[in-house]
């Protein structure tokens, strides 16, 4: 099945926003098994709409839209569609019955502009959108499928999942499709690929294995297709539970699953508060592990010890310690972090100091520099990090980092990471 | 000027990453007078990149295309050009210089694959790419250009700023275009537009203004346009102080700064020295103003206190205090920041207690309730405001509000604002 997405909206093409409606629609299409052939992005112009599903339904099996639905704008997308189609638009009274029924829970009056969403082209199939106003519309013609949906990503995203996604895999001719997605931290692409060469060598042929790298993290995405469903689904099952015994010390989770949850889950697991002393990092791990909800039970606190008083008053690291070794030191980051589990009363705490850059860099230690350490009252891990030279990445880095040192730690993951990865 | 943009790569059809590219040229083409007219996301295929490339340059003035030019890749786009124009590779002498120049700094050897970047087609004028090793290309026909550069959006933005807007703006028909943007926060686009409404209403015909609002920020850009440069660069700083002086509460900077560098100069400036005390926000405040370099000059940490017994420990928030108001209250958030001034050691010191959600929200203080306080060692300002129930943005918008609070402490912008906002 070929797929075009349109996004229609002119603050997507001054670049006021970012459309980010397509890359997520481009995911989950893959997920499928559909093809994503082209993303384009139009003005709320009525004719440039109406050539662009034109040519677009040459091409596509579906065409998929968001934008120009809303009660402010327009609904600009509607009218071309209508207009494309050459039909009318019809009035839609169960339109109007969901849209008075949120007005009464806000206490809003009706409005022109919101009764103008009840109109849609008569050939529109409803889709039922929960999370607003705007309803989605399925159009077919000549074996080939346009959806519209609204551009505001949670009420696209509902209408996908809920409507538009499981339409569109009854209509794909090839085999079903699933998935397994294992999460890892810590190492590279290339160290994985070199731990499960013969598991990837020997897939079978109906199932792909698929890298997708981020900053200090792998996901590998196991694919497979088969006309029997439960059987590939006990094939990739069976698949994911010898990758991950594998790499045991990598994997840190599956599916959409978060490191900062993940952490999360293992404390909770063991009963173990939590408590960070952060230097170059600045509070972010800290505000990682606490944007996930119900974190609290758990995280008591941090102590950010941004200049080396603050380090020395708060976390009782050593004047001498300082002196001798400086701040961004094995010594130092072990003082800081069984500092912390005092300073907050916790039974494990996280330290970090680095050299996060522009400036600060020497020749022995260098911008990208970081060292941290994971204590609670029996032992105290350290290990040294080195990267870049881009301030931000940097202290993205260290925090994804510092979490999956505290991971190995609680999970008992040994050897932990050499001091001079 | 009518413009496409095209990005080529399957990374981006199947959502692997997000382009980010297109908003960023929309915004600077934008800026320069230039019509977006459309956006087209491509594939890694031969066939599509030259079909694309004809479709647009028959209804552009300008082509921009992006990405499949990397060293890893089978500079697919370059391949799909010369194909287009009908011209053969030609090997450039001087990219092969330059690569050899990098690879001899970084003591790596010359590879195949990058001794493919040195072949171009033959018509392309090259534009010298500083951050990378694959040139940017320019090519003309009929009166129109199409431009190629690498998908890397540092090298993309390189040669955008100094190779191709350039040449674009000497191609512009229109009169020249001038813009200034006044960075506003802590009140929303309506509230501001009431307080410049006869600003606004008496702007002269050659000059339009713009709100561009993010998460508690308004941007305010004036753009105009006259035959005389000069004559257009006077009256563009002559409104921009008008306006300014109209909303001087709300003014924290021009062009492209950030709030939190704002508050780094206001600091500087006083020779003052900060802290924060966070309980809601779990150290994103801390983490903002670290994210800006050099700001070890002006602040000294904080006291991430998500637990109650930390804020009583560490910030000397009282039992009773806690046990009378609760956690969330004007009482608390003025003892944690009176509390932070001693704990770091500091002259001024922010405090932050709210629910963040999804939970512990009640009648009276629902989620969403979040209360801040800014402390010196002569007086505590405290301010409650009202976020909405989605735990990332209350976290952002908090950080945010908590900014532009300290930052009119620091500026003596009163009133401050009221304590029902």
């Amino acid at each position: 099945m070929n797929v075009h997405i349109i996004t229609v909206g002119d603050e997507i093409l001054i670049g006021q926003v970012v459309d980010t409606n397509s890359a997520w629609m481009g995911q989950r299409l893959n997920l499928i098994g559909a093809s994503i052939e082209r993303i384009i992005s139009i003005g709320d112009d009525h004719d440039t709409i109406v050539s662009t599903i034109q040519s677009s339904l040459r091409e596509a099996d579906a065409v998929l839209m968001t934008g120009g639905l809303g009660p402010t704008r327009d609904d600009i997308t509607k009218k071309a569609i209508a207009g494309y189609f050459g039909v009318k638009m019809t009035f839609d009274q169960g339109t109007l019955e969901r849209v008075e029924k949120v007005l009464a829970r806000f206490n809003r009056p009706m409005t022109e502009q919101l009764k103008e969403q009840c109109y849609v082209p008569e050939n529109a199939v409803l889709l039922h959108n929960k999370m607003g106003t705007a309803p989605g519309m399925w159009f077919e013609q000549d074996g080939a499928v346009l959806v519209s949906m609204p551009g505001v990503p949670y009420e696209m995203q509902y209408l996908m999942e809920n409507e538009v996604l499981p339409r569109l895999k009854g209509r794909l001719n090839g085999k079903p499709i699933a998935h397994r997605t294992v999460l890892t931290s810590g190492e590279g692409e290339s160290f994985i690929a070199a731990r499960i060469e013969k598991f990837e060598a020997d897939l079978p042929a109906n199932v792909k294995l698929a890298y997708l790298p981020s900053l200090g993290q792998v996901r590998l995405r196991l694919t497979g297709r088969d006309a029997d469903e439960d059987r590939l689904n006990r094939l990739l099952d069976d698949l994911q539970a010898q990758l991950v015994a594998l790499i045991p010390d990598l994997v840190f989770g599956f599916g959409s699953n978060t490191l900062e949850a993940a952490v999360g889950e293992l404390l909770l697991d063991r009963g173990l508060s939590l408590a960070t002393a952060e230097s170059c990092t600045g509070g972010y791990v800290a505000h990682l592990i606490t944007s996930i909800p119900g974190s609290s039970r758990y995280f008591k606190g941090s102590v950010v010890a941004y200049a080396n008083e603050v380090k020395q008053m708060r976390l009782g690291v050593k004047p001498a310690t300082l002196a001798a070794h400086g701040a961004v030191s094995e010594e130092t980051v072990r003082e800081m972090a069984e500092g912390a589990l005092d300073a907050i009363g916790v039974d494990v705490a996280v330290s970090i100091s680095g050299i996060a850059g522009p400036d600060g860099g020497t020749p022995e230690k260098p911008v990208g520099t970081i060292w941290m350490a994971v204590a609670d009252k029996k032992r105290t891990e350290a290990v040294k990090i080195l990267a870049g030279r881009d301030r931000a990445r940097n202290i993205d880095y260290a925090a994804v980092r510092a979490l999956d040192f505290l991971r190995r730690f609680l999970a008992g993951h040994y050897p932990l990471p050499g001091k001079s990865l």
